[in-house]
């Protein structure tokens, strides 16, 4: 995963074993790019395998390309930028490995697909046989990490971007700057870090030490600060460039749109800015700088006269066209110091330069077509990304976002097609921490990535979660702690005593989608708990398409073996909530559970006596339908939804005809 | 833990609510050691009961002495240095809490106590109702981590050195070069970071990180760069610099005592040191430098002709002595940068200034009385601390280190008694992972910490087990992955199937200790996989001492009861066989488990049917001792120990009577 662009597989599987070596041809030393990810390569492959491998190191004394279990031939070595050559190919057979690529990252991305060929085959660990030709679909494959409203320290962003290489994908876009906090060490501009972070930052080191870290695995790093929006951070620091001159900033622990804005008509501002970008455009060796733009809704200019008055006085006929004034002024900064500008789509304004690059985001959360500004964009000429349809923090399954196509299903003529440079999964962290991130990320962002990566033919939503269940495993394998994180919550929540019933309780339960976990921003601020009930659960939880199967299934044909099968999964939930019952006394986060487990207990136990009965009276259905509905009361409810609730429902109504 | 000097309980506990705020006395601000220390406790007590607290910071807007949970008063910040003011008194009740210290370092431990009083009460998350008195009964309460063998990120330090704070050890020592890695950047000789670090080194911006880092958390970082012995990474770096002139000097991958020797007859020895020393001290404030020195058996001095010139023509007798000339060259250049030198005992030789530091370690190991060296020296004057008796990498139970205690068992006067400084735990690591790093350090160094806090009375073994529990469950709140990558490492074996049974084996199954794991250092490489069934297991396997327990009951009083939960226990792991067999096919790492597991099953069954008939023949018994003692066959053992053997050769012997 993703999905290779031609693949033909082979039952001639390379054996994994203690002489497995690498060849790296051509002038390569320890330091590049190739021979790290070969490094890593044999790394991952010995901690899944267990195999003790002679020689570690690629091109070890005593390792030929005759001698070697995997040979590695590319032409360049190239500079990170967007559009270079990422194909390769690649063979496994019994007697060896050859991988191809013109450039070194292409030889990476190989290796990324060679790891994910590993399986167990006649007792012994395998490289699966196989010949692939591949290249991306598009240039341009993203994730977006929110680092502002929850602070995300190196080791988190590092692991993520391995997992990133390990799906190919190549942007990773950095929001570095939100109300909540400004998140980049500025020598020149120290109150930005000082003032505005909670001493949660990156030291210019730091950063440079993580665009290293992408780079060497062929990723682009494109960093966000966000403006004049999202301000409160800046203006924390220098509240005078605000657009309320009156108010007293301070850092924002809600979650939500907030009005304190950098004032445009404000020369400081610019000067500001201007200071701020000289400083910080040198660590970020890529072209685009994305600059935000978004949701300012210009209230603080309404109220303000001066802003008024510069208005009037240089025919600036409303908010959308002082924000393009605003922008234009930033292009032309960040075009002094070699950067491209990329903005939220809010930033396509009539007066904007096409060199622009255009971040489609919103949709029908947002009130309007999804994806319409991407249209939009390349019908003006501006080239373009989609992330609409892959905000992963809305936490819906990920057959939703994987059948979204960058490409809209409108009538484009082929240059305005080829603006479409891809796509970005946006993780936003209101309602994340270190430590429950990567669950919101993976592996769903496997899935995203393989849209953007494989061919638009290639979208079997039942083939795409098996693999995403493997998938998963070697996430795990490289780093990814969604599975451990998961597990440390639900101890954290028994205090300690036995988990297995709330882990049965988890695969049927889902976090709240679409923010409506935290209603208004209200309840989840900065420092609030983020290890309940809702953060150790994940948006697919494990038991709901197998139990949606067997109710299709019975619905259709009405079989005992589904029957039973449906019948011993709701006699496993029901007995939830008494073996909470059991643990609840020493654990007060428990306690919180069980009205939720007890209605569990209340429907399951409704459907079961129906299917045993083989019907249900009208009468039984209201119950049902009443004690799902009313798992929405907030006694019962854990921010989070029983994700099997309609498949109880059709059963429900099945058995009432 | 570790155990307070004084402690009173009382039954008025303080719940924790939404209200719980902090007020820090004095003329402190957010950038402060104390309030960060507030911050993280607010944090780790809010993840830990899921209370969502109103004021998630200290001295908040509103927020006063007379309405916040918890009073923090202390008269000093204090520099870290050794011998500081750490104490503290705690007093909860349920109206509130106060925290009073000299020191903001002694406030600091407090809060450590604080977390650790967190339980549960009537449903409720509480602090428990306590009057505590505190201090130190050692100044030097250490920890040190070889980060050479393997090399340890940064977070995987930084979460270590969180584990300390909370355990109140307060010298990180750093040991930062070796045979297998120089670990430092050096812009003045980068050498030695460049050609032998395997590019895994830290970057001097992250050490002043790390320093800060421990700072913040009351403790002081002891840096060491190993000499003149332990020199390969130095000599690949700067061969010319050998005590062998015409060896080619690489990276040493296996585990052991090497040969390559810095050359101290060469003067350009000590321009390189003092160059370095220049660069690399200033990154580390405190006044110890610790040079390594130990394990140095001078045989390429011996073979070098002009080294032995060197020594007629300077009067040195022996190696000894050419090492005793090397340290004293040594401890000027240290001198001229302010540091004083700390070494291995090894460097304890008649010329070394008395304000040398001697570090203890060698025992019967090393053929020499335990901690001998600890007494020679206080009893030649010097400082002193004791690391023997805690060396955790040897594997041993926890027992074993929690009773040795720095003070030894002979009549010393008063004045050498407080030359003994405290001691330190030693994890060395040759045979750790980043991966695998915390299992092996916690929570057996809590209760090493506590034999370095506490007062020297407190030694009761069933009583620390007891409390190691919950401090295990402290240490994972606060970020140490031991009980993360133990599941990890069974779900990696199982190869994502059913771990149940291998968790089951774990529980009585315990690594090789004392180095017999990798017999000669030939088998465990640099980068072997540590990914193994004796890398998932502990010491102090936890099925042993209950076990023990009921054996030992059983054999004193021949009861049912005892009997019963013994053969429940013996059936247990009797079944873990077939269970494997069930998912071995898909798991090749189980099919290397399977001997040793039949083997456990032989074992468990011979016991089993002897409890169940009364009595066991001299035949079963002699079958019962050759199944256990051909635990050792290779091809069962899997660098494991059956960790339950005794108690079953007992219960062998007494069954035969």
């Amino acid at each position: 995963m993703p999905w290779p662009q031609e693949i033909s597989t082979n039952s001639s599987d390379f054996i994994i074993d203690r002489d497995f070596s690498v060849f790296i041809h051509g002038e390569v030393d320890e330091h590049s790019r190739i021979s790290k990810a070969s490094v890593r390569l044999i790394s991952y492959m010995t901690d899944k395998t267990g195999v003790f491998v002679t020689e570690g190191f690629p091109n070890a004394k005593g390792v030929s390309a005759s001698s070697a279990s995997l040979n590695i031939y590319f032409d360049t070595e190239v500079k990170m930028a967007m559009g270079i050559d990422e194909s390769y190919t690649l063979a496994v057979t019994d007697t060896g490995i050859e991988l191809r690529a013109n450039t070194d990252v292409g030889a990476m991305h190989g290796l990324s697909s060679l790891l994910q060929l590993i399986k167990v085959k006649d007792g012994n660990y395998v490289f699966s046989g196989v010949q692939i030709k591949d290249e991306p679909r598009f240039v341009w494959r993203g994730l977006m990490i929110d680092v502002a409203r929850h602070f995300m320290p190196v080791d988190v962003v590092k692991r993520n971007i391995d997992a990133m290489a390990l799906v190919k994908l190549n942007v990773f876009h950095w929001h570095l700057s939100d109300d909540q906090g400004f998140r980049v060490e500025t020598k020149t501009l120290p109150n930005l870090y000082k003032k505005a972070s909670d001493g949660l930052y990156y030291t210019q080191d730091q950063i440079k030490d993580i665009v290293k870290y992408a780079d060497d695995r062929g990723i682009r790093v494109v960093p966000e600060l966000d403006v004049p929006g999202h301000g409160t951070a800046f203006l924390t620091a220098y509240p005078e460039l605000g657009s309320k001159t009156d108010m007293e900033y301070s850092l924002e622990r809600y979650a939500g749109i907030f009005d304190p804005t950098l004032d445009p008509s404000n020369d400081k501002t610019y000067e500001l800015l201007d200071t701020l970008f000289k400083e910080v455009t040198p660590l970020f060796p890529d072209v685009y700088f994305h600059i935000g733009g978004d949701e300012n809704e210009g209230k603080h200019w309404d109220e303000n006269e001066d802003i008024q008055q510069f208005m009037k006085d240089n025919n600036v006929k409303d908010n959308h066209e002082l924000q393009t004034y605003f922008n234009i002024k930033l292009e032309k900064i960040l075009a002094k110091y070699n950067k491209s500008l990329m903005g939220w789509e809010e930033i396509m304004t009539p007066n904007m330069p096409k060199s622009a690059l255009i971040h489609s985001w919103r949709g029908v959360n947002e009130g309007v077509e999804p994806g319409q500004s991407l249209v939009d964009a390349v019908q003006n000429g501006y080239q373009t990304i989609l992330s609409n349809g892959y905000y992963i923090d809305l936490l819906l399954s990920v057959e939703d976002h994987y059948l979204v196509d960058p490409i809209p299903d409108v009538q484009l003529s082929e240059e305005e097609a080829d603006l479409i440079l891809g796509g970005e999964a946006a993780m936003w962290s209101e309602l994340v921490t270190p430590q429950t991130v990567d669950s919101r990320i993976w592996p769903r962002t496997a899935a995203i990535a393989e849209r953007f990566w494989s061919s638009q033919e290639v979208r079997d939503v039942d083939n795409m979660f098996e693999r995403l269940n493997t998938i998963s495993q070697f996430l795990e394998l490289i780093g990814i702690q969604h599975l451990k994180a998961k597990e440390y919550l639900l101890r954290n929540i028994a205090n300690y005593q036995d988990t297995h019933a709330l882990n049965t309780l988890s695969q049927i339960s889902e976090p709240f989608k679409i923010y409506s976990r935290n209603a208004g921003g209200t309840q989840y601020k900065t420092y609030a708990p983020f290890t309940l009930f809702a953060d150790a659960c994940t948006a697919d939880a494990a038991s709901v398409r197998p139990f949606r199967k067997a109710v299709n299934h019975y619905v259709s044909n009405r079989d005992t073996e589904s029957k039973e099968l449906i019948i011993s999964d709701l006699k496993k939930w029901q007995a939830v909530d008494k073996q909470l019952s059991l643990i609840e006394d020493k654990a007060p986060l428990v306690s919180r559970i069980r009205p939720y487990s007890k209605r569990v207990a209340a429907i399951t136990n409704v459907v079961i006596v129906g299917l045993q009965e083989g019907k249900l009276t009208n009468k039984q259905l209201k119950e049902l339908e009443e004690l799902i509905g009313g798992l929405e009361d907030p006694e019962i409810n854990l921010d989070v939804e029983l994700a099997i609730s309609e498949e109880l429902l059709e059963l429900g109504k099945y058995l009432t005809k």
